[in-house]
């Protein structure tokens, strides 16, 4: 574990394959901006046509290398390249990145490619980074084993996270858009096609160092969900932070992303909740992927404090700027306290009272702030202080910056933490304030997303432990199921498993009478029961509202004359009759894998609900009861079962439980797609009751 | 009209009434930095300690000054500010700024003060700016009238649009944002209260000013709507567009900036309803208000192009970041042509075909980029062409950046416009780009809404002519109610005057018994006629779906014996007898007056789409049909009369035309509010009709 993380990051002795001796190629790059970074390992370059690279003896093979060799970063075309990972896999270098294109990503030989690569590093003990790597960065020990031109950049600042990337060109971006604000991160992996380790494999490796306290994840798709979860949960236990900034999240990006990952095109949409699911933070704005996990740093003072934030500004204007975009991320808001405004009334300071704490102009100025910030940080009622500061931050931080950084720099450790955002353009002021471990932002929009969820109840993540048991009873159902789609009574029946509650009901075959008097209560639904019908109510063949058994036998009749003329003989299999359940309102419960991220669970309202507004939670499956009532309360629509309006309240705990049971068929690979629609909902405490039941197994529809 | 422009933008002479001798104070700024811009007018500070300030001949009062003023900028606190612009109007300065608060914004005798500043001004031929006014500033000229101090920099950039603030401290943040990327605005007028001329009122002067080509609106309220209104009609009218940023879009937001500008709390919501109703450009990126302008002078060479975007990148994933970005905003975009592709690969280049053109960063070479983007841009199938830039827009601008320059430099005029997004910071490159009339953006989130607004259809006003005639009708009726609520009876003809369809009825009165037989079809409605009864259904005073006249003499008796022992004698008119009309669902309009914005009309689904999932559009009343079915079309939940699921459509048309009759309610000022609920939509074609009505009059409820 730790022998990987060491060969990964912290190499002692780096092999580059195919490093070129022409400084002006794009593979002379790693060599290069290892040196200019100060990297104190040892460097062997390899080169089939060249004595020396670089100054450097050059080997002709890795094999000639006279030393033990941690990483090799292979910069060779795709079919040398596999060469020289078969090389390095017969003398066993821990850690293989390789540069090349030319595999899965681009179809045809490429896949081929890809499955001789996975062999190979299957075949050893090598771990193979990419292909299509642009390399991995530790920052601080100037391992910048990278060809991304933005590394040349003069010094490499270092932060606490670890970037992990699908993309190789972001790297570079995303460093020198942090660089630009005092900002870094510890590490960048540019995971590439992720053959053989991807996000989840490599987190989960690096999760126990303790130099890294969270991960930056640049997305395009998912691989290997399974890997993915168990680094999410290993992240949550070790209280380390992952944010993610997924590309794809429109259809058409989907689509693009799709076409250059070589996966099948799968919805945006389920990516987001599956990592939603797994408590990893989502960014909109690229910036705030840096700012983030800068901002994230205070979250641990924060936790002895109220969750809300003061805005104190030199500029009414931008300060309310600042406070709207809070408002519109439902932060809390609140002024300055009794206390503190008493406290800086006896040094002779008095601010108008209100929603902001409005220093105006003229008090940009250092005695003022320092006392306005030191009073705010000081109170033991302040949140989360945040300084909006106007054109002195661009002009004259001496007046407004310098007096904040000094307050919070004089002040103990369990004083309020702070944030900084400048309004105008304000590089230098944003540094210092960085620097001083007050997160400072470029943009008003990247401020509010970062301070939103900062002041938000941390996401979690804790799988879901399947109770076996209840699913012998499903596999047992399922034991005797040879067709794709089960019949109504099939499914009803595997949910009942699942402890779900169903009405009342009977069967009755194909020529058999309707029994006088039917077992149960009405009103009734009879529906027919067929293979050969997908959709029963399209051809008539389900009818609610029979109130007596004579309308029953009548309906019965009807559908036996109509279904008999339009469906193969033999295809009807019998009348299933059941208690109409009256209820308070519906929900629909779903399960499926999606070909992307896998089995996920959904519960909505349905009908318009969801299909217009959209208005559905989902989760990766399966889900406890609690995350279950965390989708419940997610869906709006449901507003209609919390007393809206005086009506009678819901019981959505029932729902929820349905919920987190049905998620459990996870843990049956043949079922791929579960549904309830409608599960009907009773009063508070009076539980929920499947109305219709729909399941489909693997195979043929 | 012109003689205001010019003294308010291109003054010959200005006074300085209360500039300060000592530098470091904020009263000495407008001096100093009107000289540092060069600017080539008179100046005159008038002080009453001084003999001289900063060099010049200072006067005890305006009226000493031996010049005609064409401006003067009050720097004065407010009793002495007062007492200024009294001296001002003595001597006609046509424009008069006014920097001190203490006005209405600060409440008690604030309010006095202001109701003066706008007497004095009404007496008077003077026009003032302010209060709270940072002042005013043209960049060409160097008339940097201002007490902010972002001005005092170096340079002043300038540009075509006008800057119109409501807070006077946000025109330094974007003086320096725009200045930090090559941009700048042409002119800043902070409007500070708004006393007596405001957004409004300092638009509709300025919009003939040919060196004016559109505004820049920072705002937090709208005072006196029926100006604005008219200056954005004649924006329109000139083809000059308006960009917004509205700070108040949450509650917190709207609640602050209430209690900044003394105006009633009112919905941030609203604002924005009456902004997009007037065709305002609003902008979520603070950012962008610079950016947007920049990017909407493209608009014209697109006119004859496709609305569709094609992205060029070096850098795979910040490429597919822009165009996933873009797709989420519904942006149309597209690869390369087949022609552009062919064209490429008979001078040796061949790119990948796909939905991105990715030059790859080997293609980041200075004749590659050129030929690329050339053949793009003269290619008369594109639209607008996005260059995504990699790293090489910060450490090699020779690669990518200066052979787009150079490929648009040396396009004709009709070649398809570019803009181009930097993915790492790359401040110079931005400027480079705006410099050579490529608009560029410092953050991705910005450049996908400014290029989404760009290739979006450009938002239109024109004021609707209200028919006076269809409205004597609804004066007429309304002369004979004395009432503030209107009986059922009665607002129906209200509405029906307005030409909406009424299902046929029958009045009966409180002691009279139900004809037989009813003189129309069932199934019937019977509702209580009372003015003490505002909720009908909520004490039984509504019974539907009643069939033969049996029934419905039952439910009146019922409803005689419980309502005559609940409600107080005599207070029953009488019963209504409604056809309750069939139809495929139903529509909520409303009309009412805002008290920030004026008359406003809705529309929605109602229920729980209109009360949960918010499903409603809203605009500034009158409405034109089209307007209409503009806001009819933008209702998520009439997609169920739209053909979903292959239902019948429904009647939206006729729907539409009942919005924009019932929004001419505006030109009849006792309707203080209006609305039908519901609206039946029948099939399309079939007209829609109103089952209930409502109309409430001004006075009390």
């Amino acid at each position: 574990m730790s022998y990987f993380r060491n060969a990964l990051l912290y190499p002692r002795s780096v092999a580059l394959i195919g490093a070129s001796a022409d400084i002006s190629r794009l593979t002379a790059r790693p060599l290069k901006f290892m040196r200019d970074h100060g990297f104190q390992g040892e460097i062997f370059p390899v080169n089939v046509s060249h004595d020396t690279v670089g100054g450097l003896k050059a080997y002709k093979s890795v094999a000639e290398i006279p030393a033990q060799i941690d990483h090799a970063y292979i910069l060779l075309n795709a079919d040398p390249a596999l060469e020289a990972v078969e090389a390095c896999a017969a003398i066993g270098v821990p850690v293989v990145t390789v540069l090349a294109d030319g595999f899965a990503e681009s179809g045809g030989a490429g896949i081929d490619r890809q499955k001789r690569l996975i062999e190979i590093a299957e075949n050893s003990e090598i771990k193979v980074i990419g292909p299509n790597s642009t390399g991995v960065v530790e920052a601080a020990s100037g391992f910048s084993c990278t060809t991304n031109a933005a590394f040349g950049r003069e010094g490499l600042p270092s932060g606490n996270f670890l970037v992990l990337s699908q993309r190789g060109s972001v790297i570079g971006a995303m460093l020198s858009r942090s660089a630009a604000v005092g900002l870094g991160f510890k590490a960048y992996v540019s995971v590439g096609n992720e053959a053989c380790l991807g996000v989840g494999e490599i987190g989960k490796e690096l999760v126990s160092d303790p130099e890294i306290d969270g991960f930056v994840l640049f997305l395009e798709t998912i691989r290997r969900p399974d890997e993915v979860k168990e680094f999410a949960a290993s992240a949550h236990a070790a209280g380390k932070p992952l944010i993610a900034y997924l590309v794809g999240k429109s259809d058409a990006g989907q689509s693009l992303a799709a076409s250059h990952t070589g996966a099948m095109t799968g919805g945006g949409r389920a990516i987001r909740a599956f990592l939603d699911g797994l408590g990893i933070y989502q960014v909109d704005n690229f910036e705030a992927l840096a700012e983030l996990a800068n901002t994230l740093t205070l979250r641990e003072r924060l936790k002895t404090r109220p969750e809300k934030a003061t805005v104190v500004t030199t500029t009414g204007g931008g300060g309310g700027m600042i406070y709207d975009l809070l408002g519109m991320r439902d932060v809390a808001l609140t002024g300055m306290s009794q206390h503190s405004s008493k406290a800086l009334q006896e040094i002779g300071l008095s601010i108008k009272p209100g929603a902001l704490v409005d220093v105006t102009l003229a008090g940009a100025k250092y005695e003022t702030m320092k006392s306005v910030v030191s009073t705010l940080i000081n109170d033991p009622t302040s949140g989360l202080v945040v300084a909006v500061i106007g054109s002195s931050a661009q002009f004259n931080p001496e007046l407004a910056v310098n007096p904040i950084v000094d307050a919070v720099k004089e002040s103990g450790g369990n004083a309020a933490p702070v944030v900084a955002v400048p309004v105008p353009d304000a590089a230098e002021s944003i540094r210092m304030f960085n620097e001083s471990g007050i997160p400072a932002f470029r943009t008003a929009e990247s401020a509010a997303e970062c301070i939103g969820v900062l002041l938000s109840p941390a996401p979690r993540y804790s799988p879901r432990q399947v109770d076996d048991t209840a699913l012998s009873g499903v596999r047992r159902i399922l034991r005797d199921c040879v067709q794709s789609r089960l019949l109504e009574t099939e499914a009803g029946a595997v949910f009942r498993e699942l402890s779900i509650k169903a009405p009342p009901s009977m069967q009755i075959a194909e020529d058999e009478a309707v029994p006088e008097p039917i077992p149960f209560e009405g009103p009734y639904v009879v529906k027919v029961l067929s293979r050969g019908i997908p959709h029963k109510s399209d051809v008539g063949g389900v009818v609610i509202g029979l109130h007596d058994v004579k309308s029953v036998a009548k309906a019965v009749d009807k559908m036996r004359a109509s279904l008999g003329e339009t469906q193969p003989e033999g295809s009807i299999i019998g009348y299933l009759i059941q208690q109409q359940a009256s209820s308070l309102g519906e929900a629909i419960i779903g399960f499926y894998r999606d070909p992307i991220v896998g089995p996920l669970i959904t519960v909505g309202m349905g009908g318009v609900s969801t299909e217009i507004y959209e208005d559905i939670a989902v989760r990766p499956a399966p889900v406890s009861v609690e995350t279950a009532m965390e989708m419940v309360a997610q869906v709006r629509g449901f507003e209609l079962f919390r007393g809206f309006r005086n009506k009678p309240k819901g019981d959505l705990l029932a729902l929820a439980r349905a919920v987190s049971w049905i998620s459990d068929l996870a843990a049956v690979p043949r079922v791929q797609e579960a549904e309830i629609n409608p599960m009907l909902i009773g009063a508070e405490g009076c539980g929920a009751v499947m109305a219709d039941a729909l399941v489909r197994l693997e195979g043929a529809k």
